[in-house]
């Protein structure tokens, strides 16, 4: 394979998700021939982004100054806080532009299976945050998946009494989406959720 | 999306063959999580491989010497010259062992479509290879696509009357398909088989 730099760079590669044995060493090969174009600034990249990034202690999201750009921005409605799994169900909502709130990265989803359990979430400092006051609604958006369900029970359960709205995000048939093409979770969900029109 | 040097991580991770721009995020959250022991070393193992991996001005192979490991490996048969298209395909051949000569590396095919002309690819310093002397055969093991035929048939022109016998590896390599994807009984039966051109 020619050096254990190549070697060593594709083994690291393939651990990338999404890549196997055979996208690693497509990459590296693609990045050996475009060394001074993509190579050596996605390595700069790395270092700087590890260096510079880091995780806001209020909510969890990643940016470079702590607390993060979110958390600080006072022209974001300090009553309303949304509640999501992982950064990247963040940034899906900040693409959207669709909320004006702030937000709370759990960290993951309760799962008997992989035995995550609630202190292994941002859970203690969910609650903290709803003590401290100031919230009026409290947005769960957590997958619709069955962790992802168990999970907003579980917040529902621990913010109960605490004097904040706790809400779930709708789930039913995705707009633009074909009832053909849905499966029959999604049907029966969307359809027990109906409303007047 | 908190922070430049996220979105520069992103952009980059975009840019590499198979990603879009959905697994690039997906890639750099991954990162970001495993920070120690997958996004500094992915890092460094970049700075490294683009320093010290070169081209073989020989054969065109990658490696950290020049010329490379396998031009200056005695113990091969000085005879025999494999013509593959890319280092990939020379990866695929060394993975299988089935093959002890050397190689020439092109670096493409020859390409109507793409514009890709006798020039562009690594083909006078065969001709001079052969003309040096020392070799007995040359197997073509270019891809059994269209583009992969032609540059098989051109070689064979070219090199015809100097001396050697050109050989091409045989059809029993999936048309349309690509060295890299053949498992090794697939890759030893199209070499054993070969015919002259």
């Amino acid at each position: 394979m020619g050096g254990s730099e190549i070697e060593r760079l594709i083994q690291l590669l393939g651990r990338l998700p999404g890549l196997g044995p055979r996208s690693a060493r497509r990459v590296a090969l693609h990045l050996l021939k475009k060394r001074e174009s993509l190579m050596r600034p996605l390595g700069t990249a790395l270092h700087d982004a590890a260096l510079a990034i880091k995780a806001c202690s209020v909510c969890g999201n990643l940016d470079t100054v702590d607390p993060c750009g979110i958390c600080t921005d006072t022209r974001r409605d300090p009553g309303l806080l949304c509640v999501v799994e992982d950064v990247d169900d963040l940034w899906a909502m900040e693409r959207g532009r669709i909320f004006n709130g702030r937000y709370h990265v759990l960290g993951g989803t309760l799962s008997a299976l992989d035995g995550v359990g609630p202190d292994e979430l941002n859970l203690a400092s969910l609650v903290r945050r709803v003590d401290a006051g100031g919230l009026r609604e409290v947005i769960v958006a957590t997958g619709a998946t069955v962790d992802g369900q168990t999970t907003a029970h579980y917040i529902a359960d621990r913010l109960a009494g605490r004097g904040v709205e706790v809400t779930r995000i709708a789930h039913g048939v995705p707009v633009g989406g074909e009832l053909d093409w849905l499966d029959d979770g999604t049907l029966a969900t969307a359809l027990k959720a109906r409303r007047a029109l």
